[in-house]
């Protein structure tokens, strides 16, 4: 076949992927993850279950594949937050909101704790620290933070601190959670 | 049976369960939570199997035990902490100075978290953060901590924030790790 039909199947393939990963973002934020089944994301996408299953095994790989495609988003989000205008504290509050409002959203439950124990998060967490500990490192530098503690250290201490926004009644709460753990990171005075 | 010999035979049992608890705790020390059995639980213990049967059932019942004995000590040594002399932020700082050197030391694996969902740990946990929250609020109206955020929220900024312990590799750096913690609680200048 030539190369351009070969492309063009691709390119199908992609697109009804992706197709069937929005439907399990819609059946997800509907009903939770528990409540996704074959049937339902063959029907909202459009397709015979016997064309999902010769794109996913299981519901299970279909999820795994969503939450992989999902962490990707949030980590694609967060780098342009850090890369808005602004001086180096500013960006890190920006990127630690950002963050705090992602935590506060995650799905709870046994699915979610399997999902999040998969290889593609521990990945984006790196990615995520390596960010972090970047704009620490640069705002410590400039001397609006401390400098007696590793930025290593004060990435895992703000990662950590930020996961306390799992369990806040509103946005302005995490706001606070934010501006607190900012706080912890600026010089004694 | 005599009142008395009821006593005696509640005070003998009651021995046996302890000594059951503290092989327990040799055990998991020398190997981790897995690596403990029954036949060891009774031989270390001196003690014959049949008897160890008599009061627990297999070696997850033990290991359960053996974490309610274990969480109680933890719960009973940081409430002693923050009983000793000195002002609130003092005695907040000390108590979570002692609950990160216990977050450090936490015992990972599958097993370790199966133990850390039962109901004795969130009991324990509620204890705590009741403990914390109560000095943070003691120190707020001193005004050594800041007022402008609830003391309900800041308490579970610090218990997270000092999970952070867990992947620290010295002593020095849990310390930081509290430092920054408290730092967070201060009145913004």
């Amino acid at each position: 076949m030539p190369k351009l039909w070969n492309e063009t199947i691709d390119a199908h393939r992609q697109a009804v992927r992706e197709a069937i990963l929005d439907t399990t973002t819609e059946l997800v934020e509907g009903g939770g993850l528990r409540s996704v089944t074959m049937s339902q994301i063959a029907e909202k996408t459009g397709i015979g279950r016997a064309t999902l299953y010769k794109y996913f095994s299981d519901v299970e790989a279909v999820l795994l594949a969503w939450h992989e495609r999902h962490i990707q988003g949030h980590l694609h989000h967060l780098a342009k937050v850090a890369d808005q205008p602004g001086t180096a504290v500013e960006r890190l509050g920006a990127v630690l909101a950002a963050y705090a409002e992602i935590a506060r959203r995650r799905h709870g439950g046994e699915l979610a704790a399997v999902l999040h124990q998969g290889e593609h998060v521990s990945h984006a967490e790196h990615h995520l620290a390596q960010l972090i500990q970047g704009l620490i490192a640069e705002a410590a530098d400039s001397g609006d933070l401390r400098k007696d503690v590793p930025p290593v250290e004060l990435t895992q201490y703000c990662l950590h601190a930020l996961t306390a926004a799992a369990g806040l009644p509103s946005t302005s709460a995490v706001g606070r959670l934010v501006d607190v753990t900012l706080h912890g990171l600026r010089p004694n005075a």
